[in-house]
């Protein structure tokens, strides 16, 4: 089953500056072969459900690592069986009926 | 890694009425043994990282079997490090505070 | 136009206990004459559009003046023109398909 | 007060296909002379947060007169008093510690 996923993970007790936890997640997902693109509020991965999912566990335990105590994640998953629907067909689709 | 989970699914294309499908996740998360609770807008889940994000993908299949072409879910998802907080707890340190 | 929301609000900066802050919004929500009821990752709201917004800004606002520099919140909105549906009907609603 | 958004809106009971629910908000937003971005799964927005709110809650309005008996959306919501933060800074926050 595929899915796409917008991830919002915010590391809670290391202050206000979220960026060095949020790269951290970067090679997470790059040696996990998924697609995935930041924007300002997240970062939108696609791929199979296990291995997206397992790279979400691996972004939480690695950001614990680095020493943040507690940490409260936003997901938004989608899964369709009706259609293949790319991060860019979305967009497209939208952006068409402009 | 214990995980507290609040879990929104919504089934698309299935019409306005969508209490059928939250219902069938009942028995899922009952078999694998997870503490849960339903609110007004979602589940609390509470369990180790694995057994709830298992549950989570077999409430996907479980309605899209059921028919549902296309799934968005919301969760939020809470790790910590630093101690064991249950869902009871979570209400009463608020509560204690008011 | 009635408005169903599901409230999570992380303040950042202020250390991993959060609920102080989440306690000092409870008088916000009953001056604002408000039905809520709290829930383990968050507080469902419902009310009119206006006045349930105009709440949750004040929220942000008194956390902001307790001395929180950032907040995150995660908001589940629902509103529907069908029929009137209170946060008991949506819960007693699956019940029911057990 | 400053905000930035991330708006995913879901109109239930008109089928699977979103996206021209999606495209009625663009002018919503345009007219509210706010900053806004389309990614695969939402659109953030930022500016002063009753202009904001306000267009939000035109896209709802606007959404149900399109015929959706019901909408369920989901929103981050960001506020903080330390600095101001522009979308492309937090993207490039990350970036720069890749």
């Amino acid at each position: 089953m595929k899915v796409m996923v917008d991830l919002c993970i915010i590391p809670l007790g290391v202050g206000v500056s979220l960026s060095p936890y949020i790269a951290a997640c970067k090679p997470i997902l790059d040696q996990a072969g998924l697609n995935w693109e930041l924007h300002a509020y997240g970062t939108i991965i696609e791929g199979e459900w296990d291995a997206v999912f397992k790279a979400i566990k691996a972004c939480h335990e690695t950001i614990h690592a680095m020493g943040a105590p507690r940490i409260t994640t936003t997901l938004k998953v989608g899964t369709r069986t009706d259609r293949e629907q790319s991060m860019t067909d979305k967009v497209t689709s939208v952006q068409h009926k402009w």
